[in-house]
């Protein structure tokens, strides 16, 4: 697998674009911030973590570029850039994470060129730090796992997700690489972006895994007929009483869990829990474009004309229905129990 | 609208092909068995009564054109023509229903053109029956319905599911009619055919109501935001301890709003209860073609290869979770309490 995200030298940063797979695999490299905003929004860098390593990194490139060399205009263009960044989207806590990080380097200096060199450095740490995250998390997370189970994941918490293991994935790479056999993956497909189908199915069935993709109205049947033994998906931001903020259709997923009493774990790294948010209904939603629903991956509009579609991106599952979240720290168990 | 399902004489069978709604509004006749075994299969006719009124007509049709004048050789093409199309899908138990009370009617006389007169006569009276049930579920229906209210539906239990008004959308047809204002109706996209996008949400706009599409996912954000006030949905079969087999979806929305205390709500005829069936154990679900994940409606296949789908058309929505069932007979509350 490639990695999603990577520095190209100190001139641009490389990124699958993952509006394209699993058809046509593309990467492309970006160098400033109009085509950075574009590539967050459009998704073709997506994912809660991948989002924060990008943006440091792009931040650092984009810095290197500024030619203005006393510090306050230097600080003026650099603070634009990274507010104008931050706007792209609203509810994946590490891209607003990400920017302040940046922005903190830039006031820990007045001479520019150091701080161009320190931004590099804190970008570069930010994506270590993302690799050391996935790997605890899966390291965690694997103990939960046993011969035969059957895994339901929701969206791309993945390897494509992160820079590297994923965080809903990456114990089952772990329980995979530590000799764990007979797993099934179910990757809801996750409407209307697909990412579960297009982005989870791909990346886990290359790593020869057994993967089966379902619509995500079918995982009550799944659970139903007991093919589910545990559930893992990512975050995008967590309130600090443990409320979740995920991709659209998560929340049903964990009422759908709750009702059947199978084990509901959110994977996230620390990056993820906003200390600004008390719960849930302080997370800004995205809503998106109808087109999304209506159009998007169809020959012909499947919705007629006149009729309006609702596209929250993400929504808000409750803390009492998660069993544990998993960090690069351990696994903070919640309410549920079980 | 044009009905669903109308007779041509005693030729042919009309139908609206609803696998090209809602860009193409196409007619097709159908006279033989082999056409309407795949109109079934296909979901060119489809909606548990639709099946049904649509059974009984293609039944009297073609044994009209039966030229065995002898009653044993007319019997037993007959019986084998209807145990050929009983075997086009298995879940909806309105199909069986239509066969067997059509082979009632081929055991009443040993005449044949008598036989042939009866049937057309029973064919008559299910069509009749359907529209009288579709009206009563919805007056005892509306009753349950305000100004203003918020309504979710899943899948297409409307007018093309039926002969008229439907069974979900009867109460909301008739709530119109009455005056009642202000209606918001929210229908989900319903994966992976699209019947609520494609069909649903296309009658309900015809009739000048407010409509908004979502993808199934996204019922629990929207009951999360108090958008919804009452879910109907349709059935497939009704077992006898209230378990409910309906399309796919609708036992993850049935449980998301028992977690919401949403009422919730079956509207289907009397013919749909199955006394055969103790629980909803007892009911065959049909699994489709993975095809219809993976690349139906796609230009390009959305799952990569080697990646399976898992893919029941129907789930069995538990009668604990159900507020109440409502048939031509009246409403019939179960266990759930709201």
């Amino acid at each position: 697998m490639h990695m999603t995200v990577m520095p190209v030298g100190r001139s641009a940063v490389r990124i699958i674009d993952q509006t394209l797979l699993p058809n046509v695999e593309r990467f492309i490299e970006i160098d400033n911030a109009d085509d950075a905003y574009e590539a967050i929004k459009r998704l073709q860098v997506r994912g809660a973590p991948a989002i924060g390593v990008f943006t440091s990194l792009i931040l650092a490139v984009i810095a290197n570029k500024i030619e203005k060399s006393d510090y306050k205009s230097f600080r003026e263009e650099f603070f634009s850039i990274s507010s104008y960044l931050n706007s792209s989207r609203p509810t994946a806590v590490n891209l607003s994470w990400a920017c302040k990080e940046m922005e903190t380097v830039v006031e820990k200096s007045i001479d520019v060129p150091k701080i161009k060199e320190l931004l590099f450095e804190r970008a570069n740490e930010i994506m270590e730090e993302d690799v050391k995250a996935s790997i605890a998390i899966g390291k965690f997370g694997q103990k939960l796992i046993k011969d035969g189970y059957g895994i339901l994941t929701h969206c791309n918490a993945g390897m494509l997700a992160t820079v590297e293991y994923g965080t809903a994935t990456a114990p089952i790479y772990m329980a995979k690489e530590s000799g764990i056999s007979g797993l099934r993956i179910y990757c809801d497909e996750t409407r209307p972006l697909l990412q579960g189908a297009r982005l989870t199915s791909y990346e886990l069935a290359r790593e020869g895994l057994d993967v089966t993709v379902l619509c995500d109205n079918m995982a009550n049947s799944l659970m139903r007929e007991k093919k589910v033994d545990i559930i893992f998906v990512g975050a995008d931001r967590i309130a600090q009483n443990g409320d979740v903020a995920n991709k659209i259709g998560t929340a049903s997923l964990a009422v759908n869990a709750a009702y059947y009493k199978i084990p509901f774990y959110v994977c996230a790294p620390s990056s993820t829990f906003d200390k600004n948010c008390k719960s849930g209904t302080d997370i800004e939603i995205e809503y998106r474009d109808e087109f999304e629903i209506t159009t998007l991956w169809y020959n012909e509009p499947m919705v007629p004309k006149g009729v309006k579609a609702y596209n929250p991106a993400f929504d808000i599952t409750d803390h009492s229905l998660i069993t544990g979240i998993i960090s690069e720290s351990g696994i903070w168990n919640l309410d549920r129990g079980i």
